[in-house]
């Protein structure tokens, strides 16, 4: 697994990624709802915007610390709750998890990992968070949130964009299946979550949506953990006052990656609205579409935490296992500090709105 | 006539349709206006809305049923009037009337239909609307009435957009014909009722547009009908108060596909400007482009009482026969409620305005 | 010289001169300056207006007829000047005129036409205008309007836009060449008018520029004329007043159908500034990109009393000769009499600016 | 080394240059960072502006020239400082140079030339400016500094927007290294001034930042030379202040032809702004992007008192030499005296605001 030597930015991993890995397993990974438009939408929303640099800064003293829920991060970039990283690498989730740790980011595991929650913790040197869906049983939603806590991890993400599945196209048309083999090994024994459309005859509102999590399961899980618990997939700013209300402890404003419903906005374009509605209550923060060190530069500037990175991830555990990861999130660290040189920024408290440039040609 | 297993999408029955289908009846079919700028904004204007989701909505009792002359409709959605349905299908507007039973959804029956409108009747298990011309002879034109009230038809569609036949460039240059066997059987006997420009020495104003309908002959078929008649093709916010005085009992905006003047705006974007001048007298629906559940849950946002969905049916009647048309149609129902309950919404009712999103990145 | 049958629209013209016609000669008519940004815009500004149908509007009564200059036009499109009509017909400019005199349509034959201006004007079974440039030589220039007025030209076209060539880097590239037995006999013992440029060493600033026209010339030759005079090539609304001081009957918004220079704004984007500016007092006439009837009734929605047609007669005539300027023309004239059916004007007074709808989608 | 014949833009030249060049020097010259955003912007500036013309102005007594710094300008056109021109070129600057003095163009000399500045200034038939970095060790700057003096020099030029290289990704896929022979010449033994990123395990804030340039060393560098101090490479607005209390004799706004940091805006766009801050006090020029005459009037109509063209020269040397030099820039003083007759403007001062048009179909 050696890593071609043109791998000089996120999507040279991505481009390697296609030319490597099985089909329908890219198309799972890549996997945008319907007509993807989301999915580019965010991206465009990083492209669009321009940066407005400033010249001869003294950044002698500069530096990319900040500070989540008590915990000093080296660089304000997470790894993205995502399933089964075995389906691009036999050790999976543990081979990121070293990459990670080895760069200083913290990352999210996704309760449909392919490795348990706990071997990953394991591993890890460096904080973890825990992502999870409200599951049809509660006890099982329990069990999940009683073993994070017990494994150590620093925080649970729980996603509120997914109720039912997206309108997943692109791997329907793949005929993409789960690999002998690969598992959500955490899940073992539970009923699965969601419900999967699409076919004929099987009408979404039948029975399976009464199961569904609404801002009620919400305050019943805050009530039973001692982590913070951040709502993952908030595009609304009206979401905003429940979530404080229901007890959540941070936001991730997110589309899920274009994968659940088309057309919805870029999340960095709803990000600033979002931001004004938490007025500091809360922390937001945001993934979609990031794949260069301007971007969380971007992020930053309009009142992101952090951000989280997802398919690039996967992308170079793919290419080059941990190798891959490490670099990878090197490359976006590296450009981070370019970025924030280049604007004449010395922290991340100076990256405000004046960093970004109205666009005069548009 | 095997369905191929990667149609999940209505773009997938189009792009099978393009592959198995004869080129001039493509061309015939697809037929857009001169340059198709009007059919490729139908499209984009969906496209380029943004949905604002709602996270964690009580979507238990959700569903999708509303009313329509008092007729109960399970969806918001009616396959719209096309001609010659025998060109795809041998069973022609039989097999597409099957599928629409099945699925519950409304189907309106041209008066270019190749199957006698009575035999459709007959074939149908719910709802029925016939759409006409009003043809140059005034006798022509009740006959078909009465034939429509006669065989249980709910409502009339009068197409008031097609005096003139549009630049069927398309069409024209496939050298597009009837073939053989297929014909508007309802109109035998009749003479036709629109006139074929664009041949040198043939000055569209001479002779033929004598004529034309104008709101003289609405007044005379409303006052000779006892079925509500909307008027089909309709775009222009200042033509509602002539058809609501011309008794008019429901409006469809439409640019008729695309098909004929090129250049004229998307419905949908002129639906909120026809809605507003409607004012709710007289119920406003909408047609051109839909091809997503997302794209019925803008309409009705926009103030669509529903939409017709037209060239999809003839694809997967095409490719798919009855089965075709079932499914294809079952996806839509399927998305329309994946995007309800994404964007937290569980009855038609709650599809608001607020629904969409400003767009911060244009 | 038979017109393929799938000729239904100027495009396919366009098509087939471009499979027909000599690449260098191809090269002289497309002949676009420098990047052609301007020639795609004169196109883009149409196509991207939209219009607003009227549904259901009387025709019965409906007619293309204007008048101008006392004269009356059959359809208010007039053939636009362009030189050597022999690049792509033997009979050249003779072809032509009986092709615009067979639909009724008016003709300006150019100074650098490849047939003496008398014999033109003998074929010609209609109002014909003659275009030139203000010659080096006084005696040159007036030797021309003489022979115009004597020969029954109805009006003059004094070309504005062009004291020198622009870069041509299309024609350039292809060395296009004058062909033998083709050249200007009007203007046969005369200096050229113009400088060509980008050739290293010469700058334009040099010598000829001193005897490049200005307001005075015009003042001068309408002084000396009893036709009207239209100023070709106006774009700047500031230009207008000074026309009406020096005497101008008539102004033609035009960018050289961007063959001068590049980045201009289309020409149909100007158009209403200008006819602001002219307030009436004279005709505003306007070319470049048209293609569609649409596109007339848009002009004239806009204010122009008429619109020139250039490259698509040329396309037509090395197609097809006469017959296919015939057919050329007569889809123009059947398109724009469908355009007018189809938004309700039955006469070009009818169409306003509320035909232009505006643009929800931008 | 024959120049094609149809090298008619500057557009052919670099057309011909990716077809003579080696892949990893074209890499290295084209070399944009990132994605090439900013790159493609600096172009798409220019190409959105619209010009307004003007008919019939008085040519007869035009002009190009203009004063900078005391001395007579024959066209507001500056060759931009490039690194190694011997990489196109056994003869490198001194080839180059000798096709900007044939056509009266000034030239700055970058302090990375391949041939030292006093062989160039020997050379030179002209103005010449040095361009440098501030180099870690102050000896190092003082004695460049010193040299450009005393070899007649003009003016020094002080590129403020690079204290870190770009992410050049191009250039780093195509493993681009200096080629034996070719060398920063004037360099020779001064340790390196930049700081290469994006490799594994090499943050950019390390040590290396704290030699970077701040104010302090424009201010230290203005008060040891007695020639003019350009800054390259602002581009906010509100480094116009300092940048004048530190001494500096002017301005040139460039984001480094979008080499440096991706997603900033055009050079174009920002112009007007720094212009109505440096309020007359200093000269503004611009880069980034000019490749046609029209451009450069564009870029004097918002404010410039000169452009700098680069990369095309290179394109002309590598193709044709200093033949291929001297026409490259004969074409673009050509192209700027046809675009001031077309817009009548006879003089550079002539050329003021009003020569933009808005963009009506925007």
């Amino acid at each position: 697994m050696i890593v071609p030597p043109d791998s000089v930015s996120l999507y040279d991993y991505e481009r390697h990624f296609h030319h490597q890995v099985d089909p329908a397993i890219q198309a799972y990974i890549a996997g945008v709802g319907a007509d993807g438009i989301t999915c580019r939408e965010n991206r465009a929303a990083f492209d669009r915007l321009r940066l407005m640099p400033r010249a001869l800064a003294d950044m002698s003293r500069a530096g990319t610390r900040s500070e989540l829920f008590g915990e000093e991060m080296a660089y304000p970039l997470i790894v993205a709750p995502m399933a089964y990283h075995r389906l691009v690498h036999p050790e999976g989730e543990l081979a990121t998890v070293a990459g990670a740790s080895l760069t200083r980011t913290w990352m999210t595991v996704s309760a449909q990992a392919s490795v348990t929650l706990e071997e990953i913790a394991d591993k890890a040197d460096g904080p973890l968070w825990f992502q999870l869906y409200v599951q049809p049983r509660p006890e099982d939603t329990l069990s999940l949130v009683h073993r994070a806590e017990a494994a150590g991890y620093k925080a649970l993400v729980l996603t509120v964009d997914a109720p039912v599945n997206g309108i997943r196209n692109m791997e329907q048309r793949a005929g993409f299946r789960l690999p002998d083999g690969v598992s959500p090994v955490n899940l073992a024994g539970m009923p699965p979550d969601t419900f999967v459309p699409a076919r004929p005859g099987s009408p979404v509102f039948q029975g399976m949506l009464r199961t569904a999590p609404t801002w009620d399961s919400v305050r019943w899980l805050c009530a039973r953990t001692r982590l913070p618990v951040l709502l993952k997939g908030i595009m609304n700013p009206d979401d905003v006052a429940p979530a404080i209300a229901a007890g959540a402890g941070g936001i991730i404003v997110s589309n899920h990656g274009g994968r659940t419903l088309d057309t919805l906005p870029a999340s960095l374009d709803v990000l600033p609205l979002v931001v004004e509605k938490a007025a500091g209550r809360l922390p937001v923060l945001v993934d979609g579409g990031l794949r260069r060190g301007t971007d969380i530069l971007k992020a930053i500037a309009l009142g992101a935490a952090a951000v989280l990175v997802g398919r690039p991830v996967l992308h170079a555990l793919a290419v080059g296992g941990t190798a891959g990861v490490t670099h990878m999130l090197t490359i976006l660290q590296t450009e981070l500090e370019v970025a924030m040189t280049l604007t004449g920024r010395p922290r991340l408290a100076d990256i405000d709105r004046s960093v970004i440039a109205s666009r005069p040609g548009s």
